[in-house]
């Protein structure tokens, strides 16, 4: 019961326990009482019914009185849950007090009471994604920091490229990562709304005591009331899910990049084993990056899912005719996603196991190639950018086809041995002389990702 | 435990109850126990595992023995069932024959076992689609014969275009509904291939005797049997994705269809109601089209998860990171999402209530404008088709203009009056002498359906 | 050449011409050449190159001086634009100063350029998408004011249900509308960033004067200069691409409910014609509802190309390697959809005809079912909502059935005659009675939008 | 104007210029003329229109005579082109017989000529795609027959798992691209449909000779004839559509593992090079994997195209508004890509250079743990699987932990040397002696190939 998203067998792969425990049937069915207790708290402060109607509909507002796969089967006939728990529910209230069961859901609609307790359920999931973040996003400004000289070989369209540092590596994924969490909590912010509206978002049916109602509920419920019912603008949750796909999509970046360095030729991280973790039920050596593999999977579900949400935008008049069921899934799957890439990669930044030793080890694989920028540079201060990138184009080729170091081509090339020593090549030749600005930036992120953290009081 | 897909409580909507069981947690895994019990017989078979090992492993095979839950918690270190999955069926074996347990899994590799115990779900899946399949389509055909004549408004744009026929609209669903269920009949076919490839596709570890084990699993699990592995040529599955988004797509053009002629306005159509279907929690005149709007939710979501799989694709060297873990989730779902479609589209057709008076009647409301291309063939063939698409535009605009019917506009107009009498213009404005093709070609494709039918011996 | 983004045929349909302009090859070309001479500046400025390098370069830095065919054929060796972009910028200027065209490029990547090219194309972009959105929402806002009391059929799952007016439907489309537009505003002003980070984003090759160049080109671009470069943490534009996306679905919304107005059978919308707008090729009677259909396509469009982008995140290392090239087609595709969708919005909202008097007609189609809720309420609040709906849901079926006036079925009910009278009965089914707060909610939306326009200066 | 899809800088790196000429503006309005002038000529032949007509009509269909731009313009206001096409064919028309002129698209709509336009560009576009797909099959039916036996690393998760060979990579390559080959041509042969319905898909305004001019027009254009018009059964395309997605998928898993081999570290793939390809603009010694990146990035689009198609399937009624006009610009675009994937793939497979000795050598990186499998069978035959995995598992560990060769660690782990001499394991560490099937399956596949391809006839 604890993995209703995707069922207990692999449920676990796709959210964390905590998010799933937020999505579950019970947690949903929770969410909509608390919907129908507090409006008919408002309805009596409004005195559109009786005081005495509260205690009994409270009361009975408990998903464990409630037969969850009765009411799924019952919520085929009507397109939703509302209508078969309203009817459970005026039934737990009758046997109470008759005469209260007619105030239970009193100018309501059923997607008033759906929408809002989602909008329940994406206030109890958002702290869960933040806290997760929040460790995420400490290891890696520590890692940006403690790593911000550590060399290792920056690589573009996947060839080794120019040296860059560990740190600021983990200063851009801190970067990405910070961005899209700051997105997710404006989105979550917005998604944080009322909805009340009663049959078709005009209130009616509460002769003129509607706006004071939503007022109340909105009190109630401790939600901001919104201008007017947005039971089709669908803004709010079109946003959040693009919201969890990005985080989810930045979380993907950063898996990729570690899985590409945990690759056996690379060797620059490994995921932190123990406990089964990795194993393979063929290949007894093997530590697979596990990790890694179940955010790119999110990754990959993320857009997709996303895209239904965008698509669903489009709902009919005052009610959509199956826009507004298609969110549902991919809303709390996009949630369960992110929950679970984030915590995963919270384990990765702080437990993986990141190998400075292998770093430097591949700097020196090309034998002098991951230098030839460096050697293009000062050579074309002297020569000119494009003739010195000739002459350094030639020499790598060669370099490559003679499997001999570039320092010793390069010795051998007249033009450049006229400019530079075979001291000065070695110089030139040392990749952590050719860091540039990498250390400076990694400590300057890490460095405001503190000083914001401890601003916003944390 | 019916309803694994999402939830006991929004389960039911988004799937039937028989494809639930389909994809439900412990069919998932006795389809991989399935598996490992015929791996086992075949192995024994060609000498490579004693045949004494083929009883207690075979008899161990049964999910009612695992504790699904504990098994869900313990797939996440190795990223899939399989490795938690072989160690309790080892200890099970164990419990029967300590030395026997050796050979459990003996050969294989993970992905082996989770995707032929995939494709053991997908072969069960499919007949219960076709099923639906064949009651809708069977509905759809007998619409097309029954109305090939009955006239009503074609629409284009949402505007009434020229009538048609309820008939002619029938066939057309029963075309591109049958054109989707032949793809998914080939892509569901193409699906069956067994996964044996070992540790990395090459069956190594079984000495020679890799191509003889893979031939007798094949047999025993009667599934043929491809040239060679397909851990991350994923095109079986990706394929079988776009056919069941095709398949939805087709349904959602057809409830489409549906909830538009269901309009308060137009009262073409409408659900069979009775017991609380389509009931409004508010409003009790409602008889809401729910069948339309759960097709049609299917119908948003269906892109997303299509494109996921396709997405997935890229599955890196012998085995994916990420991709083939991302698969999971959304086949399924797509799955009960075309069983639910299917099975609420062959609903509507047959139970539905088509309301031929109303069609009628709205071929009526714009006073003669939906016969004006009628009158502009006519008149055409006289002064030319540009001329008189002029003429009939101008008199269209006026007739709107001043509220009066086409024909008495142009009967006031010399031009026409010229080459039509008023008794001309009164045939020429009935709309059942301008059905063209349409009944005939109703007739057409319900007989097509029907041969077809008969000569595949159904 | 004004339609490159697809093609002169096509591209009017998909796009502005303002839009596409922004978007063209040429523009393309001169953004990035824009970036060229502006590093020129900043070096020179930092005494990284010559200050005699500037102007060559500078005057060089004009798209009409490049054969883009050439240029666009050149660009499929290296990937991308930038590698024969700067070999034939380089000969340019060694045509006026061969000395100094040592310096084009110097320290940069071909990243660099491209990214802040499209940086600086999208800064042109934003302001034509707002003043569109400007002039729909003073439309959108002016309707909701002077239409706030105008009553019409609100409609759930297609189906009136209760009265509604049509100021409130604007004031939601607005509201919709306007979230979306504060989002797009938010996302461009976060993409607009400065991308400097050469070869592999640590600016070595400037030799410690990486960052007082990045900081120079950021200001003499009057573009943000962030911590680091973003080169494979491309959160801004999959956030830009989902803003933009979530716009058009903004407006999809919109232009579904026009559509559903426009239908033949239902009258309360039509699109401004005039000019051959929205004809017909064979029927000469029709009014298409054509800006209505641009927008919906564009709605279509949109979720698979914002899924792109996002799928595009997980770009290797320090330069993707797909993903970068991926996001270049769908983000001016955006674009081009959302400036269309905003423009032809526009049109629709300004000029389009709302039709009161079919608004009125279709209130009493339903022959008072539209009021059954009004009547519920005031009997539930006798009997309970329970009874009263069960005793309404009888009535209704009973005046569908017999095709009465629900009025009349209503008084002939004993136990609903004991608690109304005639009179009262035709009170509580006259629909202006029943707006509820639909017309304050939409006048308060209008007046808020008014205030805010004020307060922000426009 | 050899690149209208998307302009003629980015053009070239995301389509062939022969698909770009096939999906030009020219040759769609070609192949829409091209329409027209069969229906005069199939009017003509059926009496329908006078035979006087067809020479006006069809000589004066000739795209060369049109101003495409303008076209495009005039094509916003019907929301396509036919409508301006028309009027403007006829004003030529008029030029030469201006009596024949009144029979230009006689009893013909909008959607039947953009449709079977569009039908005969891909008639024209599946042959380019199937040539490129023909030398690319080719090229690896090639390398994995002459590479059968070359020993590489298989790779799982991205970590070494056991030796596969290059024949056997290339085999699944074959395969999986073989697959959606065989899928496209299906697809492709199911789109070739004629369209063929009249204003509303009944052929009213033909008089009975509808059925007649359709066979006839179908027979004139060469295309098959399908039961009844498919103007919103959009099967056809969306199924196009998600085979060429698939496609490109195929080839996306083919460059994803080219990229990979490619890197730095790997070294065991490089592209052809020379003529500037793969260069960087700042490091020299760069070859970067060009054709890879261009082919990856279409597999990033695909999806999100694809989904586009699927999503527009739910076309109202007669005329769809929106889903129809949503699909020209994806439907193209995946031509385009598709169309460059496979020549770029072909290219790769053809020229590319596969480094048997990197391969070699990566096989010995982990100083025997790839081979831990070979040793764990060996050992598992002896004392079970369990027991050898934990061994081999510790073992493993302690190999990695010490750096020490597996070879020397299991000679000192006394269960092992039990059973295994020093030679022994020399013998079971060596890579070529446990390739397992994967030599036998590279041939089978490749032999297959050509046998199919003999039977083709080709």
């Amino acid at each position: 019961m604890a993995w209703p998203m995707s069922g207990v067998l692999l449920g676990p792969l796709f959210s964390t326990e905590a998010m799933a425990s937020v999505f579950s049937d019970a947690a949903r069915l929770q969410a909509m009482l608390d919907v129908e207790a507090a409006l008919a708290k408002a309805e009596a402060a409004c005195g559109v019914i009786p005081l005495a109607a509260v205690e009994p509909i409270a009361s009975a507002c408990n998903a464990a009185l409630f037969d969850l796969e009765a009411l799924g089967r019952a919520g085929v006939g009507g397109g939703n849950l509302t209508i078969p728990m309203v009817k459970a529910l005026t039934t737990l209230v009758a046997g109470r007090d008759a005469e209260m069961a007619r105030w239970v859901h009193w100018g309501s609609t059923s997607q008033d009471i759906v929408d809002t307790g989602l909008v329940l359920q994406i206030r109890a999931a958002l702290p869960l994604i933040d806290a997760d973040l929040d460790a995420l996003c400490d290891a890696l400004a520590s890692l940006a920091d403690s790593h911000a000289d550590t060399p290792m070989p920056a690589r573009t369209l996947m060839q080794q490229a120019v040296p860059t540092t560990l740190g600021a590596k983990a200063a851009g994924w801190l970067s990405g990562i910070g961005h899209s969490r700051t997105r997710l909590n404006e989105a979550g912010k917005a998604a944080l709304a009322l909805q009340f509206g009663g049959a078709a978002g005009t209130l009616a049916s509460l002769h003129g005591k509607g706006p004071a109602v939503a007022t109340t509920l909105a009190r109630e419920l401790d939600l901001p009331l919104p201008d007017l019912p947005w039971h089709t603008q669908r803004e709010r949750f079109a946003d959040l899910g693009c919201a969890l796909a990005m985080l989810v999509g930045s979380l993907g970046k950063f898996a990729r990049d570690l899985a590409l360095m945990a690759q056996t030729e690379v060797g620059e991280f490994s995921e932190a084993g123990g406990d089964g973790k990795g194993g393979s039920s063929a290949m007894p050596h093997k530590a697979n990056p596990v990790g890694c593999a179940r955010i790119l999977a999110a990754a990959k579900r993320g857009p997709g899912l996303a895209s239904t949400l965008l698509a669903a935008m489009d709902q009919e008049h005052e009610r959509g005719l199956g826009g507004w069921q298609a969110e549902w899934q991919p809303l709390a799957e996009l949630f369960g996603l992110a929950a679970m890439a984030c915590a995963v990669g919270s384990e990765l930044a702080a437990q993986g196991q990141f190998h400075a030793e292998a770093m430097r080890a591949n700097l020196n694989i090309t034998s002098g190639l991951i230098m030839a920028e460096a050697v293009t540079v000062a050579l074309g201060e002297r020569i000119g950018k494009s003739a010195a990138q000739s002459l350094l184009e030639k020499a790598a080729r060669r370099a490559k086809a003679e499997r001999a170091p570039l320092a010793q081509v390069l010795a051998a090339e007249p033009e450049i041995a006229r400019h530079f020593s075979p001291a000065d090549l070695d110089r030139l030749l040392d990749p952590p002389t050719y860091l540039g600005a990498a250390p400076e930036m990694a400590r300057r992120v890490a460095k405001r990702y503190h000083d914001e953290k401890r601003r916003r009081g944390v």
